[in-house]
């Protein structure tokens, strides 16, 4: 045998080192396969080192849980039982705490709830007789089966507690038939209660302890790196617009500019981050009910003047451009209004990151509004001319309407920003440097 | 105890007859929600009745595998190790075949994979003695869960094979920690690796026998009905923008427009009905090796051009409304640019679902494309005179801009519909009915 294999193994090198086609080609391929693999990997760990800790983490939990069947003591007390507490660890650990919290509160009230069902059913069983005893049994695993499932499909019930539902059923059905075998079913509920709370309880204390990852910090990032995007295309928005376009010019010559385009895809995300920051416990500067909700109208209301955004971004690249006469003659207010949105996004941004009253989004916002009337005034008097093509003017009307609209959207961001400020009594803090005053009065005509 | 209970009672339903106020108010609220709970869930049933079947199949599957302990053969070859298959049917079991034989693939994999593995740590660690087994183990239990952890991060993993990831994770740690205790490593690989294939192929049986929920066919109507909802929108908008606006009307008055909505957050669902479908055998019309990413490609189209409507249906109830003089000068031109791009819509609708090659839907496309022309002669012929404001102007531009946005999306995702065709070889069907030719020619003016 051994001959043998040695002797496979000779004629292999002597293919290999001969370079035979297809196992050279084969081989070639699988390393960069590998090679890619690695590199995504070694990606993912610095795009958010916090996963390569999360990783540990979970190491540590199995091996702590583990311990119930290496150390005797424990393990004379819980038997093969200790197996619930490694599969809690298992499946229970998540990346945030509130979405391990959520799993491990759902796991731990239904194993309660259906284990104390299945107690009751086990009793009833025993009263109809050996023959009788399975055919209780399996209409009542039948039954609560059938029930929760499709109470599964219910949406409000399906997001928070679906997992509780999915463990009901495994814990009504394992231990309502285990009592068939093993009268001990008390017991069996109580061990199997105690670890899992063993197993959840390892799970909370490590997620807590140890480097948290708090969904809630995540959303409260999330929300406010959004919004920053939309100010950064806005501010860059005028000028790229209304520079001299260059040929060949695509979206990948302005990567600043697409930023926002992750913002689109947002949602779920986002309510996936609510979902799990309403378990978790006070930390730093977010209670226990905290207001969520207010994030996730905020998220929408960013997500509805990110596709704004989308449409502006379109006539960045549109093969038909006003005449450049046209386009001069707005320039500057279309300019003022964008930079001044943009800025406005920003500052709310800012104050959500680091929790202080928006000071001068509000100026920026009249800034803005003032210079739509500005708009408004130079659409009015004529932009052009008895000759002009209304297929030159439609491109520049349409942007300035949606910048129009996005005026409208940072505004509507804005009160809701404030909103959360009063919920939330943000700090009031003077700022050292005051912003420009708004313009009134005369409208500024362009470069014309 | 007992007397004490019942006076207990007694007490209690004296308050109750007497309705004392509290009481009376939380009994009614209670009440009042499990009504709503109730309803709530008879809705969900009449909206998919495949609900109630799926609920039905799911508690006969676990009715079934609980006859392992019921029945003695089965019991006295397997004996507590039953308790996988009840196990794997409770979490394998899901509402289409592809999800179903996804997770049951994946679980069966990594248990065959994970136990083989398990077995080998078992084995290494035996050879370091009594007291260095239990380190020798902890290291392997950590390393593999550390590295299955951070795997899972990988979205391409995470996408096909996080479930496989996890029962990988559970059963090394389960397996090689067991062993510890129990020398019979290979007989529990081999009784929990039967197990899980019994669980697993009671589950897949049962979803594909008992009226089969194929995630492929989903994603096909899915996709058909989405692009029908446009159509049906663009059908409707032009009689719905250019009629007298009545005083007070909103979006609730007109709920045939609205259908549209949902396609805007259709991505998620379809990115989820793909992946399960590429699991499926071949079904009915459908393939093993479908291309579904040309439905998910169609999808996408049909969203960019959902984004417009969303759009055009904002002027439907915008403030500021175009004079009626200048909105009747493009009425007809712009209502047959709609009604012909809803007609395409619906045709290639249709297309898909009876898988027939789209026969009159090139021809509705000319049509909107040859209106497209007639509106760009009539925006150059100038449609207002020296006294007209741009800002009335402003809004039927914007519609007509949008209107030409749709034209292309409309081409683009009938492009994409003809490739699918070609794809799947669909059935060419002469039409009873030939639909009108495209008008060339001459641009229509409308009222003016």
């Amino acid at each position: 045998m051994d001959l043998e294999c040695a002797s496979q193994e000779t004629v292999k090198q002597g293919l290999l080192a001969r370079g035979w086609p297809p196992i050279k080609g084969f081989s070639k391929h699988v390393k960069t396969k590998v090679l890619e693999f690695f590199s995504l990997l070694i990606k993912l760990g610095q795009d958010d080192p916090r996963r390569v800790v999360h990783s540990l983490k979970a190491g540590l939990a199995l091996t702590l849980v583990s311990l119930f069947y290496y150390y005797q003591p424990l393990y004379k007390s819980f038997g093969v039982s200790a197996m619930w507490a490694v599969i809690t660890v298992v499946v229970v650990f998540e990346f945030s705490v509130g979405a391990t919290l959520g799993k491990g509160v759902n796991r731990g009230l239904a194993t309660l709830l259906a284990g104390g069902l299945a107690v009751g059913a086990h009793q009833l069983a025993n009263l109809s007789g050996r023959i009788g005893e399975p055919i209780v049994l399996g209409i009542f695993v039948f039954l609560q089966a059938a029930v929760s499932t499709f109470v599964r499909f219910c949406p409000q019930i399906k997001a928070r507690y679906d997992y509780g539902l999915l463990i009901f059923i495994l814990t009504f059905s394992l231990i309502s038939i285990s009592g068939f075998r093993d009268d001990e079913v008390l017991e069996l509920v109580h061990k199997r209660l105690l670890t899992v709370l063993i197993g959840g309880s390892t799970c909370v204390i490590i997620s807590v302890l140890v480097f948290p990852v708090w969904a809630g910090q995540d959303l409260h990032n999330l929300i406010a790196s959004n919004m920053e995007k939309l100010g950064i295309f806005l501010e860059g928005f005028g000028d790229e617009y209304f520079k001299m376009p260059e040929d060949g010019e695509s979206e990948e010559d302005r990567p600043f500019l697409q930023g926002y385009k992750s913002v689109l895809d947002s949602k779920t995300i986002e309510d996936a981050l609510a979902n799990f920051a309403r378990w978790e416990p006070r930390h730093g500067r977010f209670q226990f009910r905290h207001p969520w909700k207010q994030y996730l109208k905020i998220g929408a209301l960013t997500r509805k003047c990110a596709s704004r955004i989308e449409s502006l971004n379109g006539h960045l690249y549109a093969d038909i451009q006003a005449k450049r006469e046209i386009r001069s003659k707005i320039q500057e207010t279309c300019t003022t209004i964008s930079m001044e949105s943009g800025k406005a996004l920003k500052e709310l941004s800012m104050a959500i990151k680091t929790m202080v009253k928006p000071f001068a989004a509000d100026i920026h916002i009249e800034n803005s509004k003032s210079s739509v009337k500005n708009l408004d005034t130079l659409l009015k008097s004529g932009l052009w001319d008895d000759e002009t093509d209304l297929l030159e003017v439609v491109p520049v009307a349409t942007v300035a309407s949606l910048l129009i609209d996005v005026v409208t959207c940072t505004a509507e961001i804005a009160e809701s920003v404030n909103e959360l400020a009063t919920m939330l009594k943000f700090e009031v803090v003077e700022p050292t440097v005051s912003p420009e005053k708004p313009e009134t009065g005369q409208p500024k005509i362009g470069i014309s």
